[in-house]
């Protein structure tokens, strides 16, 4: 069985009819899609933490509740259940370094280090330059495979707007002209 | 209580500290966050429907699962429930068009005409020449506020993949160039 190195991205013909789509080939094909990166961060009881997260996504707005999808075996998942809120800095178009360091390339206990971060009502740490905050109360939480979808109420929101944001495609970081036409 | 025409994006102070995020301030902050854009489609014996959405992210790839955030209200939301399939089909650059038609601009019984629909593996129609298609096989569904979370199972992939794709931010269709630069 092969299908591991060879990604099925023909349209309209699935190249192995009844095997199951392989992890590696599900990544491929997600890495087309580009997305908003964030510094997801929480503080309380349970201690501080925050982490890189592409897959964040908005609910409902009645009442505003998004969701971030969080993988369990993640060092800091246990202390944002511990916590149960959390912030969503949205990044923006200069925050590239900092959204590799929450992603890893700085280790837990040193990353909220030399920036002076606030807060809104939960607590949870709020980046300052965010392009947005959206700063929530984990009101349930799901597991599917190896993460929890955690829903999340919006109890209130930061940031600067306005301006461009960070973008995650094609396993790099990008920007997003905000007055780029709409076609080539 | 006029927090409803002043949307809260001041960082680090909210403007209303003990009152709740309205839906406008909430929708202003989602709007700054730039997303790919899909068409969502089903087919089966409820019939075929299908409609723009962009709240679509990866939870895992172990196993290859995805989620979409469908409005219950949607008329074509009973059609999905009851195919229990659908296709994620992400748009290429140049489909603006076609997300602005599945948005609303075309009735839902016009939508597919005039293009050679494909299917995969769950008989959900794939879009020819969209940028990834996914397969899926609803496999949950969880109620927030407004929306139904469907937690959808990958069963196959298609699309044609390495091409631009269709973003949307500040509520209008961008593209983001595949070789721009990642800083001013």
């Amino acid at each position: 069985m092969n299908s591991a190195t060879t990604p099925a991205m023909t349209a309209g013909t699935p190249s192995h009819d009844h095997e199951p789509v392989s992890a590696l080939a599900y990544r491929e094909a997600m890495a087309q899609l580009a997305s908003a990166v964030h510094l997801v961060t929480t503080d309380g009881t349970g201690g501080r933490a925050g982490l890189t997260a592409t897959s964040v996504c908005s609910v409902s707005d009645g009442p505003p509740t998004l969701l971030v999808c969080l993988n369990r075996n993640s060092s800091a998942y246990p202390v944002f259940l511990r916590n149960g809120v959390l912030c969503i800095n949205t990044l923006g178009a200069t925050q590239d370094r900092l959204a590799a360091d929450f992603a890893g390339r700085v280790k837990q206990a040193e990353r909220f280090d030399g920036r002076d971060w606030t807060t809104l009502r939960t607590g949870a740490p709020v980046l300052p330059g965010a392009l947005v905050a959206f700063d929530c109360r984990i009101v349930d939480r799901h597991a599917v495979g190896t993460h929890d979808v955690l829903i999340c109420a919006v109890e209130a929101l930061g940031g600067i707007g306005g301006a461009e944001g960070l973008l995650y495609a094609g396993r790099r970081y990008r920007v997003l002209r905000r007055e780029a036409p709409t076609a080539e």
